[in-house]
């Protein structure tokens, strides 16, 4: 087994370069709330163009493919945020998308992806990465992957050095994981720049993978129909071997959190924050708000907002009340 | 009758000055379901520390009392966000503050002004500008008022600072009016850095005293029972003689929403653009909704999202089955 070649600092920082003026450059939002041992500070990627984080990576993995390849258009497959990433990163660059998604795929997302003038291909059930394949070998098309590739690890990686320029003595970074491309890139980020800081991955215990596999020193793989009982439906995917190599580097540990901590911490960020979170944007809150943590500055980044209508109001009101008396 | 005399782009320059690195240098987030004549940018001001604009005109009327003065302490009269923006201020410059608020305040109000170590003086229903004024005299504190005040409206104008800074063309800007002092300082920065942007002031339709003001050539008053009416409790205050003199000057004219347009907004801010917003914030939206704009970019100011979880969920969630229906 050879180790892959890890992302650089001077790679996300050529992606910065690359994104500046195409995304937005989320605040460091103080929460006067949080613990005064650990000041808590939020970063909303949520406030992204598409609602989440996805379109730094997207965006740097289509502006680095060759110009000549790029004409040919890009394909991704998606049911969630880097479906609307992919898809508004083709349209700045004026190519066309095709994403790939389950039939069962809610309509909703499929009207959203459409709406950036991608052409939604439906497949069935555990065909999305040969239909995509398909796609790339008929058409010419790139593969824009959701975070096994180093230019959308880098992407991502664009964060931390915003929280390394707005909080150089940041002591925590809390991040979500799933693929891990996220925590990689942040991790990288923050560590080359604040050496001191500690960058913790967070994860659903319902789907902690990444927690058992750094644990064992390998990837530790969980059957998907149990990482899909978590309501953080973007904390589902496991790493692959790049991520998981990134998040060897650096990350200090993996928490977890329940189910009704990562509700609790939507509500959190609902009514104490202005900020609208999906559940697997608010895990980090949720960590932070369960684990003792080294004191000094701590950033927990919303990785996204898009939630449906119903759940929200489910975890906001119909759930609150209950939980209320039970605590 | 004199004329006032008005705050100068150099004060606002100078406040921004003062508050660097104690506010949110809040983004301007692209709403990428706008009109597509009119691109729609939203300014979150609800991201501040206490969840509005209101900190930017404490902090620099705070910053601006002489040293030896500010050892007093200092005095509002608030039961919105002035009250927790002043507490806050006071804290950041360890002085104390006083509060007055009136006895039918509701108590989450009232905790979260004490929360920042202010003290909430309780009064009768009108007493409250009495008792500040007996507080300013008995302790020699300095009354920080919630818009009638040269640094209070240059405080607000920083907002401005910053729109013409990230979007040098911007081609409309809507605020909200209440007593004014928000669309006075973002008024006179904008129009002095981007003289082809036009600024709109928006009322409620059931409080919308500056509309008429600004069409009579004079300020006109509405009795406060029907300006109360309105579901947007930030915008029930009437501008003073000097941040009407400055409406008059940077004004291109206010837009008035119904109560239901209102609704309508902060839904859509919610679940389109993640971010929570009280009903006050909310009306710039709504304007540009209802409204045929000069086209061009857009700005509105989301001004605070300190919204009650009871009401927040009766606009997200009840009205919004009968509303479908209807429409």
């Amino acid at each position: 087994m050879t180790t892959p070649t890890l992302v650089t600092l001077e790679d996300i920082r050529a992606a910065a370069r690359r994104l500046h003026g195409g995304i937005v450059r989320t605040p460091l939002v103080p929460a006067q709330w949080g613990d005064p041992a650990r000041p808590l500070w939020i970063k909303p990627e949520s406030l992204q163009v598409i609602g989440a984080f996805k379109v730094r990576g997207a965006l740097n993995a289509v502006g680095r493919i060759d110009e000549s390849v790029r004409s040919r258009g890009v394909v991704a497959y998606s049911s969630g945020n880097h479906a609307q990433a992919v898809a508004y990163a083709a349209a700045t660059f004026g190519i066309t998308a095709q994403i790939v998604m389950p039939r069962e795929t809610p309509d909703i997302k499929v009207r959203k992806t459409r709406a950036y003038g991608a052409e939604v291909v439906l497949c069935d059930a555990g065909q999305r990465e040969t239909v995509a394949a398909e796609l790339v070998e008929r058409t010419g098309a790139t593969l824009v992957p959701p975070f096994d590739h180093p230019d959308v690890i880098a992407g991502q990686g664009t964060i931390g050095l915003e929280i390394a320029e707005d909080l150089p003595d940041v002591a925590n970074v809390l991040v979500p994981v799933s693929g891990g491309g996220l925590a990689s890139g942040i991790g990288t980020a923050v560590k080359a720049l604040c050496p001191r800081a500690q960058i913790f991955g967070v994860e659903p215990e319902l789907a902690a993978d990444t927690a058992a596999g750094l644990q064992a020193g390998h990837r530790v793989s969980m059957p998907v129909a149990d990482r899909n009982r978590t309501i953080a439906d973007g904390l589902r995917s496991e790493p692959s071997a790049l991520t998981f190599a990134h998040l060897q580097q650096v990350l200090s540990g993996v928490l977890t959190v329940t189910e009704d901590e990562i509700r609790s911490a939507v509500r959190e960020l609902t009514f104490k924050a202005q900020l609208v979170s999906e559940p697997s944007g608010a895990v980090a809150l949720a960590a932070y708000r369960r684990h003792p943590l080294p004191p000094g500055p701590t950033v927990i980044i919303l990785s996204g907002g898009n939630v449906e209508p119903a759940l929200l109001r489910d975890i906001l009101f119909d759930q609150s009340a209950a939980e209320d008396q039970r605590h």
